[in-house]
Protein backbone atom coordinates (compact mmCIF):
# COMPACT_ATOMS: atom_id res chain seq x y z
CA UNK A 1 0.00 0.00 0.00
CA UNK A 2 1.71 2.88 -1.50
CA UNK A 3 0.52 6.50 0.02
CA UNK A 4 -1.11 7.69 -2.45
CA UNK A 5 -3.63 4.68 -2.55
CA UNK A 6 -4.28 5.66 0.91
CA UNK A 7 -5.67 9.09 0.16
CA UNK A 8 -8.03 7.69 -2.32
CA UNK A 9 -11.56 6.75 -1.34
CA UNK A 10 -12.87 2.98 -1.15
CA UNK A 11 -14.95 1.77 -3.80
CA UNK A 12 -18.40 2.34 -2.67
CA UNK A 13 -17.65 5.91 -1.44
CA UNK A 14 -15.82 6.55 -5.09
CA UNK A 15 -18.83 4.73 -7.10
CA UNK A 16 -21.04 7.15 -5.07
CA UNK A 17 -19.20 10.24 -6.41
CA UNK A 18 -19.00 8.99 -9.99
CA UNK A 19 -22.36 7.99 -9.26
CA UNK A 20 -23.58 11.68 -9.08
CA UNK A 21 -21.17 13.23 -11.54
CA UNK A 22 -22.76 10.72 -14.35
CA UNK A 23 -26.71 10.26 -12.79
CA UNK A 24 -26.75 14.52 -12.49
CA UNK A 25 -29.60 15.88 -14.51
CA UNK A 26 -30.33 19.03 -15.25
CA UNK A 27 -34.14 18.67 -14.27
CA UNK A 28 -37.09 20.69 -15.44
CA UNK A 29 -39.88 18.46 -15.59
CA UNK A 30 -40.30 15.45 -12.75
CA UNK A 31 -40.39 17.83 -10.21
CA UNK A 32 -42.97 16.56 -6.85
CA UNK A 33 -44.06 19.17 -4.54
CA UNK A 34 -42.67 17.16 -1.93
CA UNK A 35 -41.37 20.12 1.07
CA UNK A 36 -37.15 19.51 1.03
CA UNK A 37 -36.39 18.86 4.62
CA UNK A 38 -34.41 21.72 6.35
CA UNK A 39 -31.50 19.34 7.23
CA UNK A 40 -31.17 18.75 3.04
CA UNK A 41 -31.44 22.00 2.14
CA UNK A 42 -28.51 22.65 5.04
CA UNK A 43 -26.22 19.99 3.52
CA UNK A 44 -27.10 21.60 0.14
CA UNK A 45 -25.82 24.95 1.06
CA UNK A 46 -22.89 23.92 3.20
CA UNK A 47 -21.92 21.82 0.33
CA UNK A 48 -21.70 24.93 -2.06
CA UNK A 49 -19.47 26.84 0.79
CA UNK A 50 -17.32 24.26 0.89
CA UNK A 51 -16.23 25.13 -3.20
CA UNK A 52 -13.00 26.27 -4.02
CA UNK A 53 -12.34 30.02 -4.29
CA UNK A 54 -9.84 32.27 -5.30
CA UNK A 55 -7.73 33.72 -2.39
CA UNK A 56 -10.10 31.78 -0.12
CA UNK A 57 -12.27 34.47 -0.83
CA UNK A 58 -16.06 32.93 -0.55
CA UNK A 59 -17.59 35.52 -3.20
CA UNK A 60 -20.82 33.10 -2.98
CA UNK A 61 -24.13 34.73 -1.58
CA UNK A 62 -27.95 32.35 -1.70
CA UNK A 63 -30.88 33.72 -1.99
CA UNK A 64 -33.57 31.19 -0.69
CA UNK A 65 -36.41 31.64 -3.03
CA UNK A 66 -40.00 30.21 -1.04
CA UNK A 67 -42.89 33.28 -2.01
CA UNK A 68 -45.52 32.30 -4.63
CA UNK A 69 -45.28 36.22 -5.65
CA UNK A 70 -41.79 36.58 -6.42
CA UNK A 71 -41.42 33.33 -7.84
CA UNK A 72 -44.38 33.95 -10.44
CA UNK A 73 -42.53 37.27 -11.48
CA UNK A 74 -39.49 35.27 -12.48
CA UNK A 75 -41.55 32.66 -14.25
CA UNK A 76 -43.04 35.76 -16.37
CA UNK A 77 -40.05 36.71 -16.81
CA UNK A 78 -38.45 33.04 -18.09
CA UNK A 79 -41.81 33.22 -20.41
CA UNK A 80 -41.01 36.31 -22.28
CA UNK A 81 -37.46 36.18 -22.41
CA UNK A 82 -38.44 32.16 -23.92
CA UNK A 83 -40.88 33.59 -26.19
CA UNK A 84 -38.41 35.78 -27.79
CA UNK A 85 -35.40 32.61 -28.06
CA UNK A 86 -37.86 30.60 -30.10
CA UNK A 87 -38.48 33.45 -32.48
CA UNK A 88 -34.52 32.87 -33.60
CA UNK A 89 -35.35 29.14 -34.26
CA UNK A 90 -37.02 27.95 -37.89
CA UNK A 91 -39.17 24.89 -39.23
CA UNK A 92 -38.85 21.61 -37.39
CA UNK A 93 -36.09 23.31 -34.72
CA UNK A 94 -38.78 26.10 -33.59
CA UNK A 95 -41.02 23.20 -32.73
CA UNK A 96 -38.69 21.18 -31.19
CA UNK A 97 -37.63 24.22 -29.19
CA UNK A 98 -41.20 25.24 -28.51
CA UNK A 99 -42.04 21.28 -27.08
CA UNK A 100 -38.87 21.75 -24.78
CA UNK A 101 -39.71 22.20 -21.43
CA UNK A 102 -36.94 24.85 -20.00
CA UNK A 103 -38.11 25.78 -16.68
CA UNK A 104 -39.61 24.29 -13.11
CA UNK A 105 -39.80 27.85 -11.50
CA UNK A 106 -43.34 27.01 -10.25
CA UNK A 107 -43.29 23.69 -10.13
CA UNK A 108 -39.74 23.45 -7.37
CA UNK A 109 -40.59 24.25 -3.90
CA UNK A 110 -37.47 26.19 -3.61
CA UNK A 111 -35.68 28.49 -5.81
CA UNK A 112 -31.92 29.76 -5.01
CA UNK A 113 -30.43 32.46 -6.98
CA UNK A 114 -26.66 31.96 -6.39
CA UNK A 115 -24.65 35.32 -6.80
CA UNK A 116 -21.31 36.44 -6.59
CA UNK A 117 -19.80 39.27 -5.10
CA UNK A 118 -16.52 40.30 -7.55
CA UNK A 119 -15.37 43.46 -5.12
CA UNK A 120 -15.55 41.56 -2.01
CA UNK A 121 -12.33 42.71 0.06
CA UNK A 122 -12.02 39.06 1.29
CA UNK A 123 -9.48 37.23 0.00
CA UNK A 124 -7.59 40.32 -0.03
CA UNK A 125 -7.18 40.28 -3.92
CA UNK A 126 -4.69 36.88 -3.93
CA UNK A 127 -5.22 35.28 -7.55
CA UNK A 128 -7.51 37.75 -9.24
CA UNK A 129 -4.80 40.33 -10.62
CA UNK A 130 -4.30 38.62 -13.33
CA UNK A 131 -7.51 36.65 -13.72
CA UNK A 132 -10.67 39.26 -12.53
CA UNK A 133 -13.34 36.52 -13.43
CA UNK A 134 -12.03 34.13 -10.94
CA UNK A 135 -14.64 34.86 -8.33
CA UNK A 136 -17.22 34.24 -10.85
CA UNK A 137 -15.66 30.85 -11.60
CA UNK A 138 -15.34 30.40 -7.81
CA UNK A 139 -19.43 30.82 -7.55
CA UNK A 140 -19.79 28.17 -10.55
CA UNK A 141 -17.82 25.83 -8.42
CA UNK A 142 -20.14 26.33 -5.79
CA UNK A 143 -22.78 25.51 -7.77
CA UNK A 144 -21.75 22.59 -9.14
CA UNK A 145 -20.83 20.91 -5.56
CA UNK A 146 -24.29 22.24 -4.45
CA UNK A 147 -25.67 19.89 -7.93
CA UNK A 148 -23.95 16.81 -7.03
CA UNK A 149 -25.04 17.31 -3.42
CA UNK A 150 -28.37 17.29 -4.39
CA UNK A 151 -28.45 14.40 -6.90
CA UNK A 152 -26.57 12.12 -3.63
CA UNK A 153 -30.05 13.33 -1.90
CA UNK A 154 -32.24 12.44 -4.58
CA UNK A 155 -33.06 16.25 -5.31
CA UNK A 156 -32.89 17.40 -9.01
CA UNK A 157 -31.90 20.76 -9.71
CA UNK A 158 -32.43 22.91 -13.14
CA UNK A 159 -30.64 25.94 -14.09
CA UNK A 160 -32.58 28.60 -15.60
CA UNK A 161 -30.80 30.98 -17.70
CA UNK A 162 -33.28 32.21 -20.21
CA UNK A 163 -34.05 35.24 -18.01
CA UNK A 164 -33.55 38.96 -18.30
CA UNK A 165 -31.10 39.65 -15.97
CA UNK A 166 -31.79 42.81 -15.26
CA UNK A 167 -35.43 42.11 -14.12
CA UNK A 168 -34.20 39.54 -12.27
CA UNK A 169 -32.34 41.89 -10.34
CA UNK A 170 -35.07 43.87 -9.97
CA UNK A 171 -37.35 40.45 -8.76
CA UNK A 172 -35.05 40.12 -6.26
CA UNK A 173 -33.79 43.48 -5.05
CA UNK A 174 -30.02 42.50 -6.48
CA UNK A 175 -28.12 45.32 -6.28
CA UNK A 176 -25.73 46.34 -8.83
CA UNK A 177 -21.91 45.05 -7.42
CA UNK A 178 -23.38 41.92 -6.98
CA UNK A 179 -23.97 39.48 -10.14
CA UNK A 180 -26.73 36.64 -9.98
CA UNK A 181 -24.61 33.63 -11.33
CA UNK A 182 -27.63 31.42 -11.15
CA UNK A 183 -31.40 30.73 -10.58
CA UNK A 184 -32.02 27.15 -9.69
CA UNK A 185 -35.21 25.15 -9.36
CA UNK A 186 -34.74 22.14 -6.53
CA UNK A 187 -36.87 19.73 -5.68
CA UNK A 188 -37.41 15.95 -4.97
CA UNK A 189 -38.33 13.94 -8.52
CA UNK A 190 -40.57 11.31 -9.24
CA UNK A 191 -37.29 10.02 -11.68
CA UNK A 192 -33.65 11.34 -12.87
CA UNK A 193 -33.94 10.70 -16.57
CA UNK A 194 -31.02 8.47 -17.79
CA UNK A 195 -29.91 10.73 -20.55
CA UNK A 196 -30.00 14.33 -20.77
CA UNK A 197 -33.35 15.83 -21.75
CA UNK A 198 -31.29 17.42 -24.65
CA UNK A 199 -29.96 14.26 -25.76
CA UNK A 200 -33.13 12.20 -25.46
CA UNK A 201 -35.31 14.63 -26.80
CA UNK A 202 -32.95 14.96 -30.46
CA UNK A 203 -31.67 18.71 -29.22
CA UNK A 204 -27.85 17.67 -29.63
CA UNK A 205 -25.67 14.74 -29.43
CA UNK A 206 -23.09 13.82 -26.89
CA UNK A 207 -19.65 14.72 -28.12
CA UNK A 208 -17.03 12.47 -28.25
CA UNK A 209 -14.15 12.94 -25.70
CA UNK A 210 -11.59 11.89 -27.61
CA UNK A 211 -12.51 14.65 -30.28
CA UNK A 212 -11.68 17.14 -27.10
CA UNK A 213 -8.31 15.87 -25.61
CA UNK A 214 -5.66 18.24 -27.24
CA UNK A 215 -1.49 17.18 -26.51
CA UNK A 216 0.63 20.03 -25.09
CA UNK A 217 -0.51 22.25 -27.66
CA UNK A 218 -4.22 23.01 -28.75
CA UNK A 219 -4.74 21.95 -31.89
CA UNK A 220 -2.39 18.87 -31.57
CA UNK A 221 -5.46 16.50 -31.20
CA UNK A 222 -4.21 12.66 -31.99
CA UNK A 223 -7.44 10.26 -31.83
CA UNK A 224 -5.06 7.51 -31.76
CA UNK A 225 -3.19 8.90 -28.93
CA UNK A 226 -6.75 10.30 -27.66
CA UNK A 227 -8.15 6.64 -27.87
CA UNK A 228 -5.61 4.40 -26.48
CA UNK A 229 -5.80 7.07 -23.29
CA UNK A 230 -9.54 6.42 -23.01
CA UNK A 231 -9.36 2.91 -24.14
CA UNK A 232 -9.96 1.72 -20.20
CA UNK A 233 -13.81 3.74 -20.37
CA UNK A 234 -15.03 1.12 -22.20
CA UNK A 235 -15.02 -1.49 -19.31
CA UNK A 236 -14.74 1.10 -16.35
CA UNK A 237 -16.40 -0.29 -13.16
CA UNK A 238 -16.86 3.69 -12.05
CA UNK A 239 -17.67 5.93 -15.06
CA UNK A 240 -18.90 4.97 -19.33
CA UNK A 241 -17.81 6.83 -21.86
CA UNK B 1 -40.58 4.03 1.35
CA UNK B 2 -41.68 7.06 -0.73
CA UNK B 3 -40.64 7.49 -4.64
CA UNK B 4 -38.08 10.64 -3.52
CA UNK B 5 -35.99 8.46 -0.73
CA UNK B 6 -35.59 5.41 -3.86
CA UNK B 7 -33.67 8.50 -5.24
CA UNK B 8 -31.85 9.27 -2.44
CA UNK B 9 -27.99 7.52 -3.00
CA UNK B 10 -27.47 4.62 0.43
CA UNK B 11 -25.42 5.85 3.40
CA UNK B 12 -21.52 5.24 1.74
CA UNK B 13 -22.47 6.53 -1.53
CA UNK B 14 -23.71 9.87 0.13
CA UNK B 15 -20.80 10.12 2.73
CA UNK B 16 -18.34 9.50 -0.43
CA UNK B 17 -20.11 12.96 -2.32
CA UNK B 18 -19.78 14.69 0.80
CA UNK B 19 -16.32 13.50 1.72
CA UNK B 20 -15.00 14.89 -1.62
CA UNK B 21 -16.64 17.88 -1.30
CA UNK B 22 -15.16 18.63 2.42
CA UNK B 23 -11.97 17.04 1.86
CA UNK B 24 -11.29 18.55 -1.31
CA UNK B 25 -8.20 20.97 -1.38
CA UNK B 26 -6.26 23.36 -3.72
CA UNK B 27 -3.28 21.40 -3.96
CA UNK B 28 0.05 23.38 -4.18
CA UNK B 29 3.03 21.44 -2.65
CA UNK B 30 2.59 17.74 -1.31
CA UNK B 31 2.93 16.50 -5.10
CA UNK B 32 4.62 12.99 -5.45
CA UNK B 33 6.00 12.52 -8.95
CA UNK B 34 4.80 8.50 -8.87
CA UNK B 35 2.97 8.75 -12.76
CA UNK B 36 -0.79 9.23 -13.00
CA UNK B 37 -2.55 6.02 -14.67
CA UNK B 38 -4.26 6.32 -18.08
CA UNK B 39 -7.33 4.78 -16.57
CA UNK B 40 -7.09 7.22 -13.56
CA UNK B 41 -6.76 10.09 -15.88
CA UNK B 42 -9.19 9.03 -18.65
CA UNK B 43 -11.64 8.90 -15.32
CA UNK B 44 -11.20 12.08 -14.49
CA UNK B 45 -11.76 13.50 -17.92
CA UNK B 46 -14.75 11.72 -18.21
CA UNK B 47 -16.19 13.10 -14.97
CA UNK B 48 -15.07 16.53 -16.51
CA UNK B 49 -17.13 15.47 -19.23
CA UNK B 50 -20.56 14.56 -17.81
CA UNK B 51 -20.50 18.10 -16.74
CA UNK B 52 -23.87 19.99 -17.25
CA UNK B 53 -23.90 22.42 -20.30
CA UNK B 54 -26.31 25.13 -21.55
CA UNK B 55 -27.90 23.47 -24.47
CA UNK B 56 -25.90 20.33 -24.27
CA UNK B 57 -23.29 21.79 -25.91
CA UNK B 58 -20.01 20.60 -23.63
CA UNK B 59 -17.96 23.40 -24.46
CA UNK B 60 -14.91 22.29 -23.09
CA UNK B 61 -11.23 21.30 -23.87
CA UNK B 62 -8.68 19.60 -22.69
CA UNK B 63 -5.32 20.39 -23.42
CA UNK B 64 -3.01 17.35 -21.27
CA UNK B 65 0.73 19.14 -20.89
CA UNK B 66 3.05 16.53 -19.77
CA UNK B 67 6.18 18.26 -21.52
CA UNK B 68 8.63 19.78 -19.59
CA UNK B 69 9.28 22.50 -21.36
CA UNK B 70 6.33 23.90 -22.15
CA UNK B 71 6.27 23.59 -17.95
CA UNK B 72 8.65 25.60 -17.39
CA UNK B 73 7.71 28.15 -19.94
CA UNK B 74 4.43 28.39 -17.64
CA UNK B 75 5.66 28.48 -14.67
CA UNK B 76 8.47 31.49 -15.57
CA UNK B 77 4.90 33.38 -16.56
CA UNK B 78 4.07 32.24 -12.93
CA UNK B 79 7.08 33.38 -11.60
CA UNK B 80 6.77 37.09 -13.02
CA UNK B 81 2.83 37.39 -12.81
CA UNK B 82 3.92 36.69 -8.83
CA UNK B 83 6.23 38.75 -8.71
CA UNK B 84 4.26 42.04 -10.01
CA UNK B 85 1.01 40.51 -7.08
CA UNK B 86 3.54 40.56 -3.96
CA UNK B 87 4.18 43.84 -4.85
CA UNK B 88 0.74 44.69 -4.05
CA UNK B 89 1.10 43.98 -0.39
CA UNK B 90 3.47 45.50 2.15
CA UNK B 91 4.11 44.75 5.80
CA UNK B 92 3.18 41.64 7.33
CA UNK B 93 0.81 40.59 4.24
CA UNK B 94 3.94 41.31 1.79
CA UNK B 95 6.18 38.78 3.74
CA UNK B 96 3.17 36.34 4.23
CA UNK B 97 2.52 36.30 1.07
CA UNK B 98 5.73 35.82 -0.29
CA UNK B 99 5.72 32.78 1.60
CA UNK B 100 3.08 31.37 0.15
CA UNK B 101 3.26 28.49 -2.60
CA UNK B 102 0.55 29.32 -4.83
CA UNK B 103 1.03 26.95 -7.78
CA UNK B 104 2.59 23.15 -8.07
CA UNK B 105 3.38 23.51 -12.55
CA UNK B 106 6.62 21.73 -12.01
CA UNK B 107 6.03 18.82 -9.20
CA UNK B 108 2.89 17.71 -10.33
CA UNK B 109 3.09 15.63 -13.70
CA UNK B 110 0.12 16.68 -15.18
CA UNK B 111 -0.75 20.02 -16.00
CA UNK B 112 -3.99 20.44 -17.57
CA UNK B 113 -5.20 23.19 -19.42
CA UNK B 114 -8.91 23.39 -19.28
CA UNK B 115 -10.24 25.83 -22.31
CA UNK B 116 -13.68 26.78 -23.44
CA UNK B 117 -14.92 27.21 -27.12
CA UNK B 118 -18.39 30.12 -26.61
CA UNK B 119 -18.98 30.29 -30.24
CA UNK B 120 -19.26 26.93 -30.79
CA UNK B 121 -22.60 26.02 -32.88
CA UNK B 122 -23.05 22.91 -30.52
CA UNK B 123 -26.26 23.39 -28.57
CA UNK B 124 -27.58 25.76 -30.87
CA UNK B 125 -27.70 28.54 -29.13
CA UNK B 126 -30.15 27.46 -26.52
CA UNK B 127 -29.99 28.82 -22.92
CA UNK B 128 -26.84 31.43 -24.59
CA UNK B 129 -28.83 34.25 -25.93
CA UNK B 130 -29.80 36.12 -22.00
CA UNK B 131 -26.97 34.98 -20.73
CA UNK B 132 -23.80 35.32 -23.06
CA UNK B 133 -21.35 33.46 -19.74
CA UNK B 134 -22.94 30.44 -19.69
CA UNK B 135 -20.31 28.58 -22.01
CA UNK B 136 -18.00 29.41 -19.32
CA UNK B 137 -20.02 28.21 -16.40
CA UNK B 138 -20.37 25.16 -17.82
CA UNK B 139 -16.86 24.49 -18.49
CA UNK B 140 -16.16 25.89 -14.99
CA UNK B 141 -18.93 23.06 -13.58
CA UNK B 142 -16.57 20.34 -16.14
CA UNK B 143 -13.49 21.34 -14.03
CA UNK B 144 -15.32 21.33 -10.61
CA UNK B 145 -16.60 17.65 -11.53
CA UNK B 146 -13.00 16.69 -12.44
CA UNK B 147 -11.72 18.22 -9.17
CA UNK B 148 -14.38 15.90 -7.06
CA UNK B 149 -13.23 12.96 -9.13
CA UNK B 150 -9.51 13.58 -8.68
CA UNK B 151 -10.34 13.65 -4.79
CA UNK B 152 -11.92 10.30 -4.98
CA UNK B 153 -8.85 9.07 -6.54
CA UNK B 154 -6.50 10.20 -4.37
CA UNK B 155 -5.19 12.87 -6.69
CA UNK B 156 -4.76 16.65 -5.80
CA UNK B 157 -5.44 19.82 -8.22
CA UNK B 158 -4.30 23.13 -7.87
CA UNK B 159 -5.76 26.11 -10.25
CA UNK B 160 -3.03 28.63 -11.40
CA UNK B 161 -4.96 31.74 -11.63
CA UNK B 162 -1.26 33.83 -11.22
CA UNK B 163 -0.94 33.43 -15.11
CA UNK B 164 -0.55 36.21 -18.02
CA UNK B 165 -3.22 35.11 -20.19
CA UNK B 166 -1.56 36.21 -23.65
CA UNK B 167 1.67 34.38 -22.57
CA UNK B 168 -0.20 31.86 -21.30
CA UNK B 169 -2.13 31.50 -25.24
CA UNK B 170 1.21 31.70 -26.60
CA UNK B 171 2.85 28.96 -24.64
CA UNK B 172 -0.14 26.19 -25.41
CA UNK B 173 -0.88 27.93 -28.99
CA UNK B 174 -4.79 28.63 -28.47
CA UNK B 175 -6.48 30.58 -30.59
CA UNK B 176 -8.07 33.49 -30.22
CA UNK B 177 -11.84 32.18 -30.45
CA UNK B 178 -10.73 29.71 -27.04
CA UNK B 179 -11.14 31.22 -24.16
CA UNK B 180 -8.37 29.46 -21.39
CA UNK B 181 -10.84 28.94 -18.05
CA UNK B 182 -8.21 27.06 -15.59
CA UNK B 183 -4.40 26.13 -15.77
CA UNK B 184 -4.44 23.16 -13.68
CA UNK B 185 -1.98 20.98 -11.88
CA UNK B 186 -2.51 17.19 -11.13
CA UNK B 187 -0.41 14.78 -9.48
CA UNK B 188 -0.90 12.60 -6.60
CA UNK B 189 -0.09 13.90 -2.78
CA UNK B 190 1.92 12.53 0.31
CA UNK B 191 -1.33 13.97 2.28
CA UNK B 192 -4.89 15.99 2.00
CA UNK B 193 -4.12 18.94 4.28
CA UNK B 194 -7.06 19.43 6.91
CA UNK B 195 -7.93 22.88 6.18
CA UNK B 196 -7.39 25.33 3.07
CA UNK B 197 -4.10 26.37 2.61
CA UNK B 198 -4.95 30.10 3.21
CA UNK B 199 -6.94 29.44 6.23
CA UNK B 200 -4.14 27.51 8.49
CA UNK B 201 -0.88 30.37 6.92
CA UNK B 202 -3.86 33.06 8.47
CA UNK B 203 -4.51 34.70 5.05
CA UNK B 204 -8.17 34.59 4.92
CA UNK B 205 -11.12 32.62 7.23
CA UNK B 206 -14.09 31.03 6.25
CA UNK B 207 -17.09 33.05 6.22
CA UNK B 208 -20.19 31.95 8.48
CA UNK B 209 -22.32 30.37 6.00
CA UNK B 210 -25.41 32.02 7.88
CA UNK B 211 -24.19 35.57 6.95
CA UNK B 212 -24.41 34.37 3.16
CA UNK B 213 -28.04 33.29 3.28
CA UNK B 214 -30.48 35.66 2.15
CA UNK B 215 -34.59 35.19 2.19
CA UNK B 216 -36.51 35.79 -0.88
CA UNK B 217 -34.68 38.91 -1.51
CA UNK B 218 -31.28 40.41 -1.73
CA UNK B 219 -30.49 41.99 1.89
CA UNK B 220 -33.18 40.07 3.74
CA UNK B 221 -30.44 38.18 5.64
CA UNK B 222 -32.22 36.82 9.63
CA UNK B 223 -29.60 35.91 11.30
CA UNK B 224 -31.89 33.73 13.47
CA UNK B 225 -33.85 32.34 10.29
CA UNK B 226 -30.56 31.52 9.08
CA UNK B 227 -28.89 29.80 11.90
CA UNK B 228 -32.28 27.58 12.43
CA UNK B 229 -32.06 26.63 8.81
CA UNK B 230 -28.98 25.33 9.37
CA UNK B 231 -29.16 23.94 13.26
CA UNK B 232 -28.68 20.40 11.98
CA UNK B 233 -25.14 21.25 10.29
CA UNK B 234 -24.21 20.75 14.21
CA UNK B 235 -24.18 17.72 14.32
CA UNK B 236 -24.80 16.21 10.63
CA UNK B 237 -23.45 13.08 9.90
CA UNK B 238 -22.31 13.91 6.65
CA UNK B 239 -20.96 17.40 6.17
CA UNK B 240 -19.35 19.59 8.90
CA UNK B 241 -20.47 23.33 8.77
Amino acid sequence: MTIESDNRFDDCERAGVYRAITSRRDVRSQFTATRIPEDVLARLLAAAHHAPSVGFMQPWEFIVIRDERIRREVHSNFEQQNRIAAETYEGDRRLLYEHLKLAGILDAPINLCVTCNKSLARGKGLGRQTMPETPIYSTVCAIQNLWLAARAEGVGVGWVSILDVESLRRSLSIPDHIEPVAYLCLGYVSAFAERPDLEARGWEQRARLADLIHFDQYGETDRDQAGHLLTSLSHDPFIPL
